[in-house]
């Protein structure tokens, strides 16, 4: 059994420099003399093995001319997955986000690709450029690029996807999957009654990704002559959206909210708001981005339905890798942005429809 | 000849609702009844008309029966494209983008495609609208996007191409074509050893896609540490960049520009640069946009080397094209986002290569 099991490891250890390499069917393996040298066994042990390659198919033998591979090889791409690590801390505020993470993960097993899963600490870590040197591609959430990972990733030799962000990654050469909210935005602009509404209001956490969904109400309500509106950017660096919205509209109490529209750009403040506001005839019209609705986040509420802007985040995601194991297939391939379209769920809560 | 040609029209028409309807082979012709109601004409013109397109392959007659597509129709697609009139406006600072423009209509023949040009006048015009619906796609050239332009384009049905625009378009769903500085940008910082200058300074114009370009400086020389850098925007909405580039040099003529480096993101630039120094010993390395030289706006200069970044922009026009026509042929394409990566051109006037 000793010798069976040292075989097996040699055997193991060729495969997986056949795999590193691509090695293609008809190439001719290397003597037994120094085969037997390299591997550091004595010519019976590598004749034992390289005959045992032959029986499972790896090999042919042509006699007195050597052993040939039977078969190329293909690598399987090493896949790093950067961001995925905060599926484990099961906040409710990130139900959406674990939800899609979950669908990566399950998306990464039916592509038969093993992830490297990899968190943000780890990222920063002095090992970081060892482990990803190991990896052909590397999947990135939009929270893992900042100040301290920049210069490790701008390292990488593979291919990168980075995924959630709504803006051009101008850091590193990468692909890039977002939502596309244009198209969502105009559709919703052009049914809803704008005009109805006393004002309009737009609140957007002070991030790029906030940002960036801002600037296209802002650049379409100003082209469809809109000028009831206004835009809040609120902080939520140092407490969560949903206090942030609830100290805002508790201090803003006196304003008759029923003749408002509210667009909030995060989902989370949703429930600051009707925290202080009362829910049955006090609350703003509201236009939600992220569909939480289903996430329960509104058990308990008396009217949970707000109209939404529904982001589908697991197809960014479950994208994100399609289109890094096609770049990591074929080199060639240039970066891309792909744009998953987001759609509009439109519920009772907006009354103005046209 | 009289009736022969009034058949060939009647035939062109039939022609025309076949591509227009995209229609299938098998599919039943009308009945002569039918058929001779709807042109006007007599049964026997019918069946000589129809007998002709037996002739000619289209249709095939079944005895007793009637008569059957014997072939589809695929319409070809009307693309429309904005912003290529300039081609005829030889402008010396526009022959970069006149040779991409000739590129781009050249392209258009060898797709088998006939172009509706549209110049930026017509799309701001009362006619735009009827022009528009005739279309089944519009390649945009980024310029022609503003807020005259904005309103009537976002009612246009349908697919869009911007080209030539460094930012994601807010305004329209659409797809963009744009060129991909970051690897190109990365490659000159990892190259120059910009450690070498006293300063560096970045002059970019005041437009979006300068101010992208200066954003990937900013961000990539801020990630690799350097911090003797600076950006300077001028504005060249009122004069040429030469006339600009000149005033702002000849104004600053006192700092010693030789142990400086200068990143110009347009190459509209240089000239007023070499105009405002003395080109033998006054200068700074040069890293210029626009890969000019080979379009002879150097020509009288003893010095006409400059290491440049060339944006391929004909790449992007032809791209832009390409990506297009896929759009309208298949419209469950989502819109994506193409970069066509600038390259480095490496010549003597940046001293500093490590």
């Amino acid at each position: 059994m000793r010798y069976r099991s040292k075989r097996a490891k040699l055997i193991e250890k060729m495969l997986e420099g056949f795999r590193l390499r691509r090695a293609r069917a008809g190439e001719r393996i290397a003597s037994i003399r120094v085969l037997s040298a390299e591997l550091g066994v004595t010519p019976v042990t590598t004749i034992r093995m390289l005959d045992e390659m032959v029986t499972t198919g790896v090999l042919h033998k042509e006699p007195n001319r050597g052993y040939y591979l039977a078969r190329s090889f293909q690598a399987e791409p090493r896949i790093g997955c950067c961001g995925a690590a905060t599926v484990l801390d099961g906040k409710p505020s990130q139900e959406l986000t674990n939800e899609a993470l979950k669908a990566l993960l399950e998306h990464f097993r039916a592509s038969g690709c093993e992830p490297v899963l990899l968190d943000y600490n780890e990222l920063t870590s002095g090992m970081a450029e060892e482990k990803l040197a190991k990896l052909d591609g590397l999947l990135l959430k939009d929270g893992c690029l900042d100040a301290k990972t920049i210069p490790i990733l701008q390292k990488f030799a593979g291919r990168i996807v980075l995924f959630n962000s709504n803006t051009i990654c101008t850091h590193l050469l990468c692909s890039q999957v977002m939502t596309d909210f244009r198209g969502t935005i105009a559709e919703f602009i052009s049914r809803c009654d704008i005009r109805q509404y006393e004002r309009v209001l737009v609140i957007s956490p002070a991030n790029s990704n906030g940002l960036a969904i801002s600037q296209i109400f802002e650049d379409q309500f100003s082209a469809a002559g809109l000028d009831n509106v206004d835009y809040l950017t609120l902080d939520t660096s140092k407490e969560t959206a949903e206090l942030v919205a609830y100290k805002y509209f508790t201090e803003h109490k006196q304003i008759d909210w029923t003749r408002r529209l509210v667009i909030v750009l995060s989902g989370n403040y949703v429930t600051g708001i009707v925290s202080a506001l009362p829910l049955n005839g006090g609350c703003p019209d509201v236009l939600c981005f992220d569909n939480q609705e289903k996430h329960h986040l509104f058990n308990g509420l008396s009217k949970p339905y707000f109209t939404a802007v529904d982001r589908n985040m697991p197809l960014v995601f479950t994208h994100a890798l399609d289109l890094l194991l096609e770049l990591v297939r074929d080199s060639s391939r240039e970066n891309r942005c792909m744009f998953v379209p987001a759609s509009l769920v439109i519920r009772k809560s907006v009354r103005h429809w046209r």
